[in-house]
């Protein structure tokens, strides 16, 4: 027996994919499982791999569905939800994966049909690839998904989200929505700015310097630029979304860095290696909890 | 028939170490394997590993050594440098492996006994780990090793330690002290400054986001922080020893983030992709590189 009779991926990415892949390997998700998009290419690359079984550009499809899982840029669910939610039957629940809550949920909660229920969820789970090719049903595995449903959202639509992720293989969080962003701008949408910015300055050096990293990148360099070849428009979506919690989150990273800069300029030793014992035992409890 | 007669080790920690055990493992870098060090504790890991033919913390062992390495933090190179040199032979080189070069070059070939080159080079190669158990014979292998003789250097003795540094699997290059110095801001130490502070402000948060990076590291932030686990004198020592690039690559990271934040503040869609753009670029030729 399925969680949902049908479950709808608006927007079958790396995110999206992954759910339609883990749904099909398990047959615990959903008995049917719709796929939609608006790019032409996208529709062609899952009916090739064979994510879903019903794979079409109507949104109209979302009246078909239990669940409806938008899985779009941050800047794009909004307007998504305003087109799917008039289709969607009393009983069904819109979920999305949006990295950022911003205003979303006071704001979808407002233009909600009779009887349909609004749980966004954010599964911290990703790599740097995009597209339908990129998921995987492993993905989301011992990952977090927090589950940021407004307030007075039913309490069954909730649990079934949060089923909805562990089946996935994650494990959830209820959290409010200015909780949920202040914490993703710290653990995610910093360190994403702080790679995009440190390969911008690089690339800004004069051309010895930009061939030497490239020549040297294992000796740091490296370990930051991961994260940056992540896709540009959903991350410009991110953090603009986001913007509030990220730059008070960067004032306070460049602070930091100005007093350790100060510290190296004095040659106040004490203070460097306070400063660098503080980052070890940050990275010693993060081992311990084996998210290293 | 070895590259050295006699090869002593002064400090064998990470690198010292993994340049002994690849010395033991291949035969082709010297007959007979010496290791200094001034702390017991080091000297005893070392006779229970048998990483050395000769154990001890004297430095009159140089008097026998045809090649001595001086692999200690950076602070400490030029101290022990003036304590070897007075024993050292004619006819030997003096290298070490220190990551900053700063005004070690001359300030040692000012103090050269008559006849002995001093030839220093730096492993771009490491681990968050430290001390000899630490070290592996494969450590160098496709790794790069920056020779940096000062001025006037004897050829021979150059070749000699860029064969060193071949045996153990890495290629080299030549580059002039200043050079190194601004590479290796870019390269190792920025990315390291960088991965301390953004321990250091998700320490300074609410103990609500600190717990919650620990639990959800794993969307980007466990990036930075492998390295951050690296030894603090060791880092204390580079940060000061190269503070002048080192400053003035943070100035301009800083103000490239500063540039970013305002497009952010400003809803500058596109200042934003054509800068996470160009992080893509730098990650997509680091891939074709391989050095990714």
């Amino acid at each position: 027996m399925a969680l949902f009779n049908s479950l709808a991926v608006i927007g079958p990415g790396l995110i999206g994919s992954s759910v339609l892949r883990r749904a099909r390997e398990t047959g615990t998700l959903a008995h049917t499982l719709i796929a939609a998009d608006n790019n032409p290419q996208v529709l062609k690359r899952v009916r090739t791999l064979e994510l879903a079984d019903v794979v079409t550009d109507d949104l109209e499809v979302a009246a078909q569905a239990d669940c409806v899982m938008i899985s779009v840029p941050v800047g794009a669910v909004e307007a998504v939800a305003r087109q799917v939610l008039p289709f969607m039957k009393p009983g069904s629940i819109l979920t999305d994966v949006a990295s950022v809550r911003a205003g979303l949920g006071p704001t979808i909660q407002a233009i909600l049909p009779q009887g349909v229920s609004y749980v966004p969820g954010h599964p911290m789970a990703g790599t740097e690839h995009s597209g339908p090719d990129a998921g995987f049903a492993t993905l989301f595995e011992n990952r977090w998904a927090l589950v940021v449903p407004p307030e007075g959202t039913d309490l069954d639509a909730v649990s079934c989200i949060e089923r909805l992720w562990e089946l996935c293989g994650a494990r959830t969080k209820i959290l409010e929505d200015e909780q949920h962003d202040r914490i993703c701008a710290m653990v995610s949408h910093l360190p994403h700015l702080l790679a995009f910015t440190i390969c911008d300055t690089a690339d800004n050096l004069s051309e010895e310097v930009r061939a030497a990293v490239l020549d040297y990148a294992a000796s740091g360099f490296r370990d930051f630029t991961r994260i940056a070849a992540s896709d540009p428009v959903m991350w410009r979506d991110i953090f603009l979304a986001n913007r509030e919690a990220l730059l008070s989150t960067l004032d306070r990273f460049v602070a930091d860095a100005q007093v350790m800069a100060d510290a190296i300029r004095n040659g106040d030793d004490k203070a460097i290696t306070s400063r660098i014992e503080r980052g070890r035992s940050i990275r010693r409890t993060l081992i311990e909890n084996r998210q290293a």
